[in-house]
């Protein structure tokens, strides 16, 4: 089953590739892997999702937040690959959780973004990981996530 | 002499390899490089080493939370791998340190890891490295750091 | 022409490439990659260029900061390889902006940075990115950046 067919099931859609926000571009292929710029999060209309968390967003929220960033993590693939199937295994996730100064689940928020990654792939979503906390993330949006995939 | 033999004559011992907080795994083999998760920083009792740099916690006990956490790589490592002899290189270390916005001294916390990596595989340790505050780490540790390591 | 022809008619030069703060190195080459440090913002002068996005610092300042920082970077790379030309791609950006919680432009600030990257390289200076907030960076710079780049 091809990956779009996996995302169909799970009940989820590719968005449209976000255009990048300033003068680079969201995916270099290097030395067999794919470099993925830092995907901030976007509800499926389109719109922005900002919030806090420990302060203003629920944990719920924030994870929603870091799986919609994972999906636009693969909207970017596609965009760039025309389909998803060259992916070999997902490599890396950076996760960046914006958040009050004494919230401390960013793993829990980041497993959005992670457990997304391991539904549509199965054992080659299972990836190493980065989660931290910052102040402040691009639009004011709650979760930035970037990426390095591996391909064939 | 091996690497944890080296470890011994420092007067450290690999911790056991902590268990993910979430839906990813430690390390990613990819492309002839080791891809590792972002450690936090545990003591050598398995508590964790919480504290915020600038506020509660001294450099010095900061440089040994870093030192923690570049020994949780290696634990890692050496359950990914058996041994840490398959290390060829120390590529980079990403250090986000949980600090005061006041605090400035992030690389001589950072160093806590660095020396550990030179101090154990000598001129193989030596890597590029980025470190940077932030306000927020899971669990509230003083400490992350993630990795990059190339392998045989 | 040359990379550094390129800066030239740019009417900028290389910085003397700046000592790590720490036990570490500014560069190592593995797997046809150069994993680049962190590099603050250091002024043409030799100066650091402090300060805080969104409090003390105009977005034009920051990017200027930015711009010094991929600067460094590309000096790192000459210091380490003798010249820029074995570059093939700049491949990954990660720029850390120090701001206030309330700072969403760090899109806007990591274009100094980038949009150098592409005046000296041209389409191969095309890179995917990362840039969020972060509370402290080493010394008080305004801005850090590391990077990945290909090389042949």
């Amino acid at each position: 089953m091809g990956m779009e067919d996996r995302l169909a099931e799970l009940g989820l859609a590719l968005p449209a590739a976000a255009a990048p926000v300033a003068s680079y571009v969201p995916i270099v292929e290097a030395g067999g892997m794919l470099f993925v710029s830092g995907q901030i999060s976007f509800a499926a209309d389109g719109s922005l999702i900002k919030g806090r968390l420990g302060a203003d967003m629920s944990v719920a929220d924030g994870q929603k937040a870091a799986e919609r960033c994972a999906l636009m993590v693969l909207a970017q693939v596609k965009a760039a690959l025309g389909d998803l199937d060259r992916v070999v295994r997902v490599v890396k996730l950076g996760v960046f959780v914006q958040c009050a100064d004494d919230f401390t689940e960013q793993p829990e928020v980041a497993n959005g973004a992670s457990d997304l990654m391991v539904a549509v792939f199965g054992d080659a979503g299972k990836h190493a990981r980065a989660a931290v906390g910052v102040p402040a993330l691009p639009r004011g949006v709650a979760v930035e996530v970037d990426a390095i995939l591996e391909v064939r």
